[in-house]
């Protein structure tokens, strides 16, 4: 499990001191040269990490990963980027490579600045601890208020995908930060992986959601070293994607079954849609509307609300299509509607999960969110960080 | 106060019984020949009476208005439709109009069909009752879970602006439907009525919000009878657009105020966008963040949240422009970045009010959105409805 599931992979997870008592600071490295990528958040006030992983992605091909938790380094103007810049030259002079072949993460609170001396310090024995079994404790050090670590691998024929991440769990920062970084044995050429890491993304970490946040952090990460020496076919190229969406996809619903406060899990699934990205929009603007996420926490089928939101889903500048005497709405199981006429007022809804299903009857667009409900402790966390 | 404040409207509110004991029928008459018009919710679920009045409104100038609170009538396929229309018929007949001279509105449950006959015979008491100090019962009529009614009106020189609205306080039904009803005694001529309503509508009912959502049945509705007989001048005019808006703005804080589980008003005031409509953009997205929102409830200045979701406005199938260098942001007062730069880390909040003021150092773009806190009382009442 983990960013050590593939073959030369080493990390580490350590305590530099950004927090009080937990491990904060995470360090990946591939052995063998690896080829690599990330996808970063598109939220315009992305954090000086973000800002500085994105320009060494531009000139090199990654070759470790640092994370810290604690303190998100986002809002911190100048002295925030020279901060990151030098977290990754300090990796980098410890572990032999290039500056731009660093990628540097954060999470944690925005507007402090990185107690840098903490960081660099840990970063030494960060690098020393690092181990082919140091998945888990890498995985542990990113988290912030998250429940448990969230772990996952998938197996191909000779080959391996793992990856860890942390989810939308924070009390004391000021934002749910999404991480993921994924690694693989899986020999990729150069500019190959965010061929295959955007699909897989799109399908997971963009298809859930807590609470409709967009945080300045959020990054998801790639790296590839062809330690397995597979030979690759176009069989393998479609086993090695198809892991890579497990691996995705196992992550994303370890975060939403951990996000904040979350009791129930619903499964958002909507079809004929005008086009995709319609179908995206509605089943996005269902998964995070407030209404039926409270709907959700206290088990009540309240379809009306799932119908209001789906017939105000941004998109385009104006909402996507709907034509209400053409739908077709199954909540639980059960069919509520159907041409756009009643058929059941109160469908049964218990129990920790629930899939709300939505046919447009326009045409061939589809798309599935994973969403969590809208419960009192998720208020009690965001509302109650310092108590 | 309300509907009646100007000369020559009349107005009662009745039971009727699709509530069990509270006042369910509100109608409002223009004794002289009105001219008017009404803005409706942008959803696409629209319910049955928004397209009925919708139509009437196409073909001729609306003399009344009848509004039913517990049912929505929406979702409620071709039925619902013939309901509307038969409810409009019914107000027709009894007050000597034709059928497309009534507007007709409805607040309350989604799914379900109006009890016809009961709305019929509550019609035919609710115009026996009407009266020109009936503007009060009527605002009682149209509340559903409100926990008081929302009055307002305003004087211009020799003319007066009266209104009711409700808000998005329901726990019964299944959504937070807004409505407001606007009557004047000055004089418009017809099709005048829109070129009033709608920048006062934009600058109030539409830059205020609960919770982020847009329901199937929101609707503002003007009258003018003219009855003042006022004689109009380019002065008078400024002065009526500015009644109408001071009466818009007074009712859309009463509405906040009122707003589930509400214990803190928020006004967000963007300055320095690009452009107006991204300052709208901007603002509205700190209005509706879950994380902006819990902070209020928790007297945290989590001041890093407005930033992210400042960075997140959807605007035009991207993000509307900001540049984390340029911010300029102060909190309760409190000036915390300067120039992308961190200058206070922890302003101190406490009251039942707050500003957050965000310049964007960009350009001339301004805009401000009035909000509410998210607090455990909002997820009790839309969680908890059968309880």
């Amino acid at each position: 499990m983990s960013v050590t599931a593939a073959k030369g992979f080493v990390a580490s997870g350590v305590h530099c001191g950004i927090r009080r008592e937990k491990p904060d600071l995470a360090v990946i490295r591939s052995l063998p040269r690896a080829t690599g990528t990330a996808m970063f958040t598109v939220n315009r006030m992305q954090a000086a990490p973000v800002k500085v992983s994105k320009e060494h992605l531009d000139v090199a091909e990654p070759q470790a990963v640092v994370v810290n938790s604690g303190i998100a380094n986002a809002a911190t103007g100048s002295r925030g980027e020279r901060d990151a810049r030098t977290t990754a030259c300090g990796a980098a002079g410890l572990l032999m490579l290039h500056p731009t072949e660093v990628l540097v993460l954060s999470t944690g609170v925005i507007g402090q600045p990185l107690p840098l001396d903490r960081v660099l310090t840990g970063l030494a024995s960060g690098v020393r601890a690092l181990s082919a079994e140091g998945g888990v404790d890498a995985a542990e050090a990113i988290l912030t208020t998250d429940t448990c670590t969230k772990l996952a691998a998938a197996n191909g024929p000779g080959f391996a995908v793992g990856g860890m991440a942390k989810g939308s769990g924070m009390i004391h920062p000021n934002l749910a930060t999404m991480l993921a970084v994924l690694t693989t044995d899986y020999p990729l050429a150069s500019g190959e992986a965010i061929e295959f890491l955007r699909p897989a993304v799109d399908a997971s970490f963009n298809s859930i959601s807590i609470d409709g946040e967009c945080s300045t952090n959020d990054a998801v990460v790639l790296l590839a070293n062809g330690a397995s020496n597979v030979e690759r076919t176009p069989a393998s190229d479609e086993a090695f994607a198809l892991a890579l969406r497990r691996v995705c996809a196992d992550l994303s619903e370890q975060i939403v079954a951990d996000g904040e406060g979350a009791t129930v899990m619903a499964e958002i699934v909507v079809q004929g849609a005008a086009t995709e990205p319609e179908a995206k929009a509605i089943a996005r603007r269902i998964a995070t509307s407030s209404l039926v996420k409270t709907a959700l926490f206290g088990h009540d089928a309240n379809w009306g609300r799932v119908l209001a939101a789906a017939g105000s889903a941004p998109f385009n500048g104006g909402y996507a299509q709907l034509d209400p005497a053409r739908l077709t709405l199954r909540y639980g199981g059960i069919t509520v509607l159907s041409g756009g006429e009643v058929i059941a007022v109160e469908p049964e809804v218990s129990g920790p999960s629930c899939t709300i299903e939505l046919d447009l009857g326009l045409g061939d667009g589809r798309a599935s969110y994973l969403t969590s409900d809208l419960s009192y402790d998720y208020v009690r966390i965001n509302a109650d960080y310092r108590t």
